[in-house]
């Protein structure tokens, strides 16, 4: 299926690349994708963050800042990048902290047209 | 004040600067410095982003992905960057679309020691 090559060429074309996944605002994975030796929750992981994402999303429009297309995340353990796809789907990728945040960045603003294609 | 000069120099030294705040995690603003002709309104823009500078922090650790460090947002209007200082403080960097996001992650990363020093 195109999102699974999707999501696993993300992770497979990025330093530190640990997980990439297509996820509904409802908290429900359409695909994803795991590098080897990863340890990440991801199905926890993208529900909440699919809550957090829609609750920016209400932040954002109460200050009228208009629609979130992108949040990233430095933690700890992870760098995270989420993109908005269209109003029900987004797409989010897990880094290990010295993976290379930018060009993450840059494949995941190139899956989304790929994905808006297939939905 | 030494907090005034840091959130002014921040937004004077970045193409696209609009505002600059060093807030409490209780959406209190210790220090804010606004670019000329920039219409945003900072204090409500600082405790929404407080707010969700929690939920995010509190997600994390559900997920044992360790404390926050960093939180970037791009909407329609802005490019928002958000740091911790300190468990009750944070520096955030609002700049226009096209503004310089790397440089003002930069800027915002060399603040914070300065801030700490005078905490």
């Amino acid at each position: 299926m195109i999102f699974d090559e999707i999501v696993q060429s993300a992770i497979e074309n990025v330093h530190g690349g640990l997980a990439a996944v297509i996820m509904g605002r409802d908290g429900i994975s359409l695909s994803q994708f795991m590098a080897e030796n990863a340890e990440v929750d991801i199905e926890t992981l993208g529900i909440e963050y699919a809550n957090l994402f829609a609750e920016i999303g209400k932040a954002a429009e109460t200050l009228g800042s208009g629609s979130v297309q992108e949040v990233m995340l430095l933690t700890d353990q992870y760098q995270i990048v989420i993109r908005s796809i269209n109003p029900e789907y987004f797409m989010a990728l897990i880094l290990a902290p010295d993976g290379n945040l930018g060009k993450g960045r840059f494949l995941l603003r190139v899956s989304i047209p790929k994905i808006l294609a297939e939905l």
